[in-house]
């Protein structure tokens, strides 16, 4: 590939090589911390807005028209694959995704069918026209891990303790892989399609896998993850696996396939450093709650993990789990170009 | 202390003495998950269930008469004492803990007072009763943790990011620590009331401490935590101390001035030992939701956290947090009578 964006600091920090500063994004940097979004999606539904290119297109733009981002990431949500290929689930505000019926048997898989372009058209064309309108910039494609996805579909809507989905991880193993294996068909599909439209890199959101042991992300979930991280191998594009509380997983996620791996902020990236085998690259991890703080604790916490963040073989500077709400949008403006300046001052 | 309960297995693995067997209990224990429970429960509040002694006294004896385990604890919950100072909370069903007026200025710490043995004569009238009762058994006294605490009364209830109370904490760090001085003599004060009325070990729930990283926690919580053992240490009873998702924390935890080290399910007991200072027993850490799964899964990982348990210099068995509401009481027996079989014969 010899596409501009190959020589973004993104893509280059990705593939650990050397940057002129270090490149940030922040997870949900559209959305509701935006007035102007609040505006736009006025009167339409989440799931709405996901399928309408122009949506799409203009709610991915709207971060990089305040903040210097060295990335946007395509405004989706982690079900709009399933809807797609027809599993009956809704975006309920104040409480997220509801299946109407949930996943408890064989049968129960037979709604989970391939997903082919021509299921999500929007997808395609929001992802060619924001590579048109950004350039240089790159574009990150998304999709939700299998265990996150496996989770809303059996328990039929969010869970504090995702009971009904790791009694079936346990109970009936031959089911949860039949499950986990359409699931991953449906995610390779859904990063394909983007990668093919022009994204330049893909993150995969499992983002509630920290609630296993090792031993069970090993066995249960992982061979799934690999499969999706290798189907993806020949795009050439970095790929990126991020999840909360995933401090016991990191080695394990790396290891699936990742080129790059999301890091929460509950583990300092110099403790992630040691944990992830060489040859990863890491992403993250300011705890978004500091960002409600007083600029000077913000500054000081956004160099600390520049700092620790220098151990690894390549930085992308990120919040450690999405924008909450709350954020002032200026307070993002300027801990990006804090982070570009402080870090292009820095020996690397 | 030549009590009885001395020589209990629990309050032996809790010392590092060789014990018959690994001694277990489980959290909550008593409470949602037992028939007999709801019963008794029916038409009263839950702070009311926690303020009559001859309720406390029943429901900490029912999970007693069900499963031979190692050890009761003291029915009650981490606002108790909160409420006995005379704060305006109440615990709503299917919510939680819901403060009236959340804590945001100096004014607002007015309010939290010394807490008197006369503030709680119900606790005191239960533990002499328990103690009675149990004879050999020992009973576990209770409190919330200090970050715990300051959460439900800066946030005015349950909150998934804590945003309001890591702003106070990083913001404001005057005030921050000005109200976790007056929790932690809150904490010592119900704490000293249980053991002066005969409790063998106390546990300290910082439930959600889980959710700071370990500079922060150091910085901003140990302090308190240390002080709250230290001032335990002269009643010669084990501390124990447990928060959910504490992997990055487990080290500052134990040298915070606890005996045992309460581990959740997200980290294996041979790593936890690699990760806490020597001198410390553990306790945990099988997941609660395994409990929903087949017998034979059951069985198969209760022998690995008996297995990893081994290397630790003292062992209580337990899960990694609460009882959930749907498990059955049967399993519960059968995994207490199996973790005595297994481990009597086991080579320790």
């Amino acid at each position: 590939m010899t596409a501009p964006q190959e020589k973004s600091p993104f893509v280059q920090a990705c593939r650990r090589e050397p940057v002129p500063y270090t490149p940030v994004w922040f997870m949900r940097q559209a959305g509701r911390s935006l007035p102007e979004y609040r505006r736009v999606r006025e009167g339409i539904s989440m799931l709405d807005s996901c399928t309408r290119p122009e949506l799409i297109t203009e709610i991915t733009m709207q971060p990089l028209r305040r903040y210097d981002v060295d990335a946007a990431i395509l405004f989706s949500d982690i079900v709009v694959p399933l809807r797609a290929v027809g599993i009956d689930v809704d975006i309920k505000a104040g409480i997220g995704p509801v299946v109407e019926t949930p996943v408890r048997t064989a049968e129960d898989l037979g709604p989970l069918r391939a997903l082919e372009p021509g299921d999500v058209p929007y997808v395609t064309d929001a992802v060619r026209a924001l590579v048109t309108e950004l350039g240089e910039r790159p574009l990150i494609g998304f999709a939700g891990g299998p265990f996150t996805l496996a989770s809303y579909l059996v328990e039929g809507g969010p869970s504090k303790n995702h009971e009904a989905t790791k009694a079936l991880m346990y109970g009936n193993p031959e089911l949860w892989h039949a499950l986990l294996g359409r699931l991953a068909d449906i995610i390779i599909s859904f990063l394909r399609i983007q990668v093919a439209a022009g994204a330049s890199a893909v993150q995969l959101f499992d983002s509630w896998v920290g609630a296993v042991a090792p031993d069970d992300y090993w066995q249960a979930i992982m061979p799934h993850t690999s499969r999706i991280f290798a189907a993806l191998g020949s795009a050439g594009v970095p790929r990126i696996h991020f999840g909360v509380g995933t401090g016991e997983l990191l080695r394990l996620m790396g290891e699936a396939g990742a080129d790059v791996v999301g890091v929460d902020w509950r583990i300092p990236l110099d403790e992630a450093v040691r944990r992830v085998e060489p040859g990863k690259a890491l992403q993250g991890n300011l705890d978004p709650a500091i960002l409600l703080a007083p600029w000077e604790v913000i500054e000081e916490r956004a160099r600390d993990v520049l700092v620790r963040g220098r151990t690894a073989e390549g930085h992308v500077f990120n919040l450690g789990h999405g924008v909450l709400p709350d954020t002032d949008p200026d307070v993002l403006a300027r801990l990006v170009d804090l982070v570009h300046a402080e870090s292009a001052r820095a020996p690397s």
